[in-house]
């Protein structure tokens, strides 16, 4: 049972429906890395007896089985008081983390409670998981006597604690007591479904054991992640770095980059490097390109304007698009877009210069201009061209919001390609 | 145990960490509505042995078992047969599900294989719930002879099918139950934390049980649910309306809106039922606030004109702030703002103009301008003002996202007063 876990999320918010348990997903997700099963997934509430019976299911299938919350300074908060009393072990004050309760308080500028003393209390014997990102340190249990072979490992609620901690420390535990590190690598695609990357893949994925791969879609893109074990992570890199170079060479521009993030970042790290700037004008994504790109600190760089040229008024005076262009083809055509990106450029002295104009919907269709079609025209010094994309996947609930999404992902790489190609 | 459900969602997509499953979110917040107390919530694998136990599981505690997943075409897709097993029933051949089958196919234009006929056998008695998006149709179990007072409600996975179903068909049963309906308004609010307003409303929380009272944070908002049943509609909206009336004297502009879905959507409204129009000059949001507003279908008959001024000399150029109003004073500043949201009205021609200008982290912040300081602009003909906004509440695992998100509403709700104080 080796191979097997059970997660239980520990919280009546998440059963009141307040949150959505997005900590089972990452639990999951790096188990599945891990080759892990999961054999089931639950959540209770704050409640110690209903605690005590989850736990008590859950080693009954399995030796591994970890939670998530509860670890708070309340009275209602029970997770590691209730295991603790599983595994028969008392708890004892760990002065490490009682100096790093004081350390954390000190350091946000609130006053430390007694109450949260109870989060300094461990079970005797237990590992100790430190939370540089909130109050709740880890635990890890592993059984001894009647409880040999049984492990738990307790983490935080908050998933800007819980992942840190679950991705920095709870798998390379488990990784390591097979005397294994576990390293991994994520391939970002951009272009290709998901479906007819694992169509491609099937064979390989199959076959390989040792880096493995696992496909994940990702709105509009799919990530696929190259894990390795080995003993050292010279050697996890050394079995990752020949099948990450086949699969750039195999899928070329598919892959925009490798462990990078997002397309934004991609865009922003290449055009940095290159000392070039970016500008945008928008029509149906209404700033989604400019948000996106703006998310990535240090954009200001690289990124000096934006237009959002929602009205036909507004293109013609702001970007410059010649009157006669909209009159003959329309706001939504190759013209309309060449000229906004061209116009964009000109305004802001940038380089490369992007533009989307389309139809998001859910209204504006017609058979010849449908909802889903998008004009995307860039212009630069090398290379200007426009392309046609017609939209329509809906992966989003809803389907203006898919279109808009994917459209300025189409625009964040096409910008990419292009600065790639600099001469 | 009338009052007390179990969920059980169904599918090894989930513990593989493949999707997250916000499916038990949205059934949990409906219970919590009905009054239904979630007393666990798992999730299984596709297995027919796990599914049975889990099913037994449940069922020791709980007289509501409500799954998700499971009921598709293919072989391992065992719900149906596992739970019509549990209840010693046997499938039959549905007619008017074979028939809406048929439908389907003939309108997405597919060909329906033998297999789907499978979508159309049905536990014997069971109440079939009709699926307009998709092929699945829900299962509705009520037991008899030793499973008497047993319910099991069967949905499909995919949400786009099964929130619908649970929101339109699931609860209304689960309310008819008790001979009642239900009804509810959503109160969204603004400016105000759900724990300050947990703890102005916790009399009335507690003590009314008709309507209920039931807040939702949401990233920088609070929705306060009003839920009433009773046996009719006019009823039940007859309790609603003195708590709604109420709560709206009470919290003035805190309460943006009823049922208005959220701030962009009712500041579109609000423009277009006055003609107006907003245009909007972005530094730190880098367009942010266009894109949330260009989100709402419709949004082009108020909406013309952005610019992402991330660079002063954008400022300058395009939205004619002064040389020397950014050499005296800075980017961030309440006197760029104000030239920002002038120049824009003024670039734009709409009557409204908004601007933001700030610093978002994580570099930039000095001792004077620290991260999180946002200073938004508003130019009217009645009404012109800057306010200065100190965002630093990581409500989002990325600080950057919290103060460029919580900027943009804050814009967004400001704009939406300055339209309703027009004179």
């Amino acid at each position: 049972m080796e191979n097997r876990a059970e997660i239980l999320c520990i919280g009546t918010e998440i059963l009141l429906g307040n949150i959505v348990n997005t900590n089972a997903q990452v639990i999951s997700q790096g188990l599945a890395e891990l080759g892990i099963f999961v054999y089931r997934s639950a959540v209770v509430g704050d409640n110690a007896g209903r605690l005590q019976e989850a736990l008590e299911i859950a080693f009954a299938h399995n030796d591994i089985v970890i939670t998530t919350g509860g670890l708070g300074p309340t009275y209602d908060d029970l997770s590691k008081e209730t295991v603790a009393a599983y595994f028969g072990l008392p708890l004892e004050l760990h002065a490490p983390s009682q100096q790093a309760l004081r350390d954390y308080f000190a350091r946000v500028g609130r006053p430390m409670t007694e109450n949260n003393l109870k989060q300094a209390m461990m079970p005797r014997g237990c590992i100790v998981l430190p939370n540089p990102n909130g109050t709740a340190p880890g635990v890890i249990i592993e059984g001894t006597g009647e409880r040999a072979g049984k492990t738990a490992i307790l983490m935080p609620g908050p998933p800007r604690e819980m992942v840190p901690m679950f991705r920095d420390q709870v798998m390379p535990y488990l990784a390591g007591r097979s005397g294994q590190v576990l390293r991994s690598h994520i391939l970002h695609f951009f272009g290709i479904g998901e479906s007819d990357l694992e169509q491609q893949l099937r064979q390989e994925m199959l076959a390989m054991e040792n880096p493995t791969l696992a496909p994940y879609a990702k709105e509009g893109e799919v990530q696929l992640r190259v894990t390795a074990s080995a003993p050292t992570p010279q050697q996890a890199e050394a079995l990752m770095q020949p099948v990450v170079r086949q699969l750039r060479e195999r899928f070329g521009p598919l892959i925009y980059g490798v462990d990078v993030g997002d397309l934004q970042t991609a865009l922003v790290q290449e055009l940095a490097a290159r000392n070039l700037q970016v500008a945008t004008a928008e029509s149906c994504t209404g700033g989604y390109v400019a948000k996106r790109i703006t998310e990535v600190p240090g954009s200001s760089q690289v990124f000096h304007c934006g237009i959002v040229s929602y009205a036909n008024e507004i293109k013609e005076r702001v970007l410059g698009v010649r009157p006669e262009t909209l009159a003959a083809h329309g706001a939504v055509s190759p013209e309309t877009a060449r000229e906004m990106a061209e116009g964009v450029r000109r305004v802001s002295g940038a380089q490369i210069g992007i533009s989307l104009t389309g139809v998001a919907g859910p209204d504006g269709g017609t058979p010849e201009k449908p909802v889903g079609l998008v004009y995307l025209g860039v212009s630069s010094p090398w290379q200007s061209q426009v392309k046609e994309l017609h939209l329509s996947r809906g992966y989003r609930t809803n389907n203006r919001e898919s279109i808009r999404y994917l459209a300025a992902s189409h625009a964040l790489s096409l910008a990419l390609q292009v600065a790639r190609a600099q001469p």
